[in-house]
């Protein structure tokens, strides 16, 4: 231990701040020497890398969407093999960068050699770095006061093409393009302004756009970078007797650095940044990286409700005066992933997903409600809320783990005798992502996404709500063109809840409309520049957290 | 870069919680090479160190109340006469180690060449690590229900014997003995429980000890260890709707690991650790060591509101309930340092000492109610309130970059137009550490410990309240025996605010009483054991807040 500290010559104020005792480190056995670069190749290669891959597979090289390749996995594969999968890309979705032309054959081949090396310690982003890749694209006040355009704003809808970096919009209504807009790499999620007005994406490299419906094309008006690594983004809903905050700020939950973003929600300029290095809720001990996963916005309070992964905690993070900034810790359960509100909107319900349970948070006493098990990891999304017959209002999750959608009771004031507990559950046709309902509609989507059966991940269950109990109808949404290697990823509502859309998750993806009610298909687009379509959002809906 | 990576063989994993660029690692030229310990000797060092040394020169060794003696500064001094100020101390209150008989020749040669190699990176303290430390002494069932002497407990006077690891226990009525206690090293305060039963003390080396004293003698009844390097403890005073909180909860504040921690008040038994690792509040830029530096528990609400030095913020953390916990973070300034109440206990007034100023944070509204500069460098201590005849309450504090006392206006209700600026300053003999009053006393005392001017450090200066602008009297407090290498440091009252206590910071130090009408000389204490007294706390004042 000693010798390895004198060899790197470390200053005791270097040392001092990292927060681990050096006898944690520990030599790795290569099982074969890793390849070199030069100082500007490596450099240049971590840009690269920040910029292309870590949107999939993490600052880390962990994994995210894409796989796990971190440099003892790939030292085990030829080179070779690596520059001709960064080169050609993958039918199972990674983007063969040097055909698109967004790499050299040079290029690929010094990447190959760079996930061989050990990744970089990624950087902190501080409020310097923020400000300096902020970009005020179109002022407030340069914008237009009403709607450029003749279409239904809320009823818009906005499509992540993730590995292409952009987002795309469609008028809900007759189904048109309106226009495409370049973002962040391998977008998470879309939110709507409390307005409805704006969209925000974040991309998993952390960059935030904010997209104005109002113009005559969809158009980023404004642009920030405020993490390495990303996955939520939300905006604040509030209006009462503390103030009108309507698009008044935006917040970012960031993977890396592990903190959340405060920004103006009409300019996206960076306000304000909360590290959330802490102590696991359970064992109380130090974790350096406890990654930001779901934000939701109160409609009740001036609140948002964030659940931080590692720690097991759900913090409610108060915006109405942030230079006196009040934060309540939630004690919840360990890797908080995704989640959403119940229809009443006063309980948050997060996965604690490699805990096979659901968290209830109850947002009016501040407090935890509940957490029960649900399945082999809950994944529902946002979450499905409908009236049961039988139980009241209940609310549905997904799984990763298992083709299993677990319906249990959410509202504990009028049902107690139901609430929090898996009150009955339906098989899909394999382990998925998401499920969906609108009110005004009588049926309840899951996917299958992640399903291991041939053809499973093809195809959507629905059930009706009437008769949950019933076989529910599932069906292929590829067709012979998308049939090979597309598989069918997340759903949305229009505004009325009578027609759902959905994604073919490909290279050359494809957009389905459903009538809700036939289950026909009304439309189905498909263009060159649809790549990797991978969820969708309806401005209506998404304000108003209606799901 | 790369190389150094791959000299250490670092695992991606690894590397990932450190939260700090590679890049700002830099090599330094070593002017001499350092010398070499066995792992064994090194990990024994390290021991030592922790126990013996870190208490005043600081786990990172960057100094406390001891010099700085980080390993660069080391090497530039010969092995020699570093064993030899280990082994005999040095005459401005380095402890012999040797001839106390507490390290044998060999042990002080080793570790004279353990501070000429950097330090160790300090490890995390977690709960697990907690719980193996702690020690309940007295069960509180076992503890005596009623006190066992014909003391008056109020007017006890706890005293920090700082270099022996030892709290030495008086009688402020007959001034006798009535016991001394181990405790951590390099204790830096005292805080009496709610109901006053009870002495918390917490050492630099993050030990706490719970006091009684009702027992015959008082007693160590329960021990923790909860960090590597802490500086404050207080405890839960509130009583009210929310619950009765006296004596039920403690909170220490560390410098290493940069945590506040949450024990059972009762018997020390650690409950919640809570990371101050995040931004400074004004470039919103990480921190990786924000120490916890005063913190003081509110009367009117459950919460203590503790100082976080480097970021500078001020947190209410609330402890009415820690499964979802409530902490208000209040953007203050930076480098907050030692602080107390004003006289009404809503405002909370803490030096932001390097920035000149003191900070008030108004706990009724939350807020930060002004910050203002008083001069170089303000420590206040818990400061000292009084009326002034002209302008009402007032606050004044010392500096350590000046002999001066400020005097500001700390009643903005009342006094709006004195409120939170410097009224008048007044001269002392040199730069001092504390400044002290009681409401039922007229006099003001203010000390020049860290003056360098010859016998400056030896005097205290007292100001009249009824005639704050006469000049002080500044006598001097050491006698023949204690004249030379003495230094007076830190006042308390007797509860009835007639008498005043102060020490004499000496290897053999001593404990003076005054009469605080006439400043007349009541007793004098002088004994073999008393080594290093600096600071004592009268449990009464202590309890309610009175100074």
């Amino acid at each position: 231990m000693l010798n390895l500290k004198k060899k790197l010559g470390l200053g005791v104020s270097v040392l001092a701040g990292l927060g681990l005792a050096l006898s944690s480190v520990t030599v790795q056995d290569a099982n074969a020497a890793p390849p070199t670069l030069t100082d500007a190749e490596f450099k240049k290669a971590s840009q690269v890398y920040f910029d292309r891959c870590a949107g999939c597979h993490g600052t880390l090289r962990k994994g995210a969407t894409g796989p796990d390749i971190t440099d003892t996995k790939m030292l085990k594969k030829r080179l070779k093999k690596l520059e001709s999968v960064i080169f050609n890309g993958t039918n199972k979705g990674m983007p063969g960068w040097g055909r698109t032309g967004e790499m050299t054959k040079e290029e690929t081949a010094q990447m190959a050699k760079f996930i061989q090396i050990p990744a970089p310690i990624p950087p902190e982003v501080g409020m310097a770095d923020m400000k300096k890749s902020h970009k005020l694209i179109v002022a407030p006040d340069k914008r237009p006061s009403k709607p450029m355009h003749d279409r239904d704003v809320e009823n818009m809808m906005g499509y992540v093409l993730r590995d292409a970096g952009k987002v795309a919009v469609f008028d809900g209504d007759t189904k048109e393009h309106t226009g495409t807009v370049n973002t962040g790499y391998a977008v998470h999620i879309l939110r709507s302004s409390a307005s409805g007005r704006y969209f925000y994406s974040v991309g998993r490299d952390g960059k935030v756009n904010m997209i104005d419906l109002y113009t005559k094309k969809p158009k980023v008006v404004a642009e920030v970078k405020v993490c390495l690594d990303a996955r939520s983004i939300d905006v604040s809903k509030y209006n009462g007797p503390k103030g009108n905050f309507v698009d008044k700020l935006a917040i970012v939950g960031c993977y890396w650095p592990p903190q959340l973003v405060i920004m103006n929600g009409e300019t996206l300029e960076p306000i304000k940044i909360i590290s959330t290095r802490s102590m696991t809720y359970d064992k109380n001990e130090y974790h350096p990286e406890p990654r930001v996963a779901a934000i939701v916005a109160s409609h009740a309070d001036s609140e948002w409700v964030v659940a931080i992964k590692e720690t097991g905690l759900v913090w409610l993070v108060d915006y109405s005066d942030l230079k006196n900034l009040k934060i309540i810790q939630i004690e919840a359960e360990r890797f908080l992933h995704d989640g959403g509100w119940d229809a009443s909107k006063r309980y948050f319900l997060v996965a604690a997903n490699m805990r096979n349970q659901i968290v209830a948070i109850d947002t009016k006493t501040k407090k935890l409600a509940a957490k029960f098990e649900t399945g082999n990891k809950p994944h529902p999304g946002r979450g499905a809320n409908w009236d049961d017959p039988k139980y009241g209002p209940v609310t549905g999750t997904t799984h990763l783990g298992e083709g299993k959608v677990s319906v249990y009771g959410s509202d504990p004031e009028g049902h107690p005798q139901h609430a929090w507990k898996v009150l009955y559950t339906l098989e899909t046709a394999g382990p998925g992502l998401f499920v969906k309902t609108h009110p005004n509609s009588n049926h309840v989507w899951a996917d299958n996404t992640i399903a291991k059966a041939k053809g499973a991940n093809k195809k959507v269950c629905v059930f009706k709500k009437d008769d949950m109990m019933a076989k529910p109808n599932c069906f292929t949404v590829t067709n012979e063109q998308s049939a090979k290697t597309g598989k069918v990823v997340h759903f949305e509502y229009n505004k009325q809840g009578t027609e759902v859309w959905t994604s073919v998750w490909d290279n050359q993806g494809e957009i389905i409309v459903y009538d809700d009610k036939t289950l026909a298909e009304i439309k189905r687009i498909k263009a060159p520049w649809l790549r990797t379509p991978t969820g969708e959002w309806n401005v209506y809906n998404t304000t108003n957290d209606v799901y």
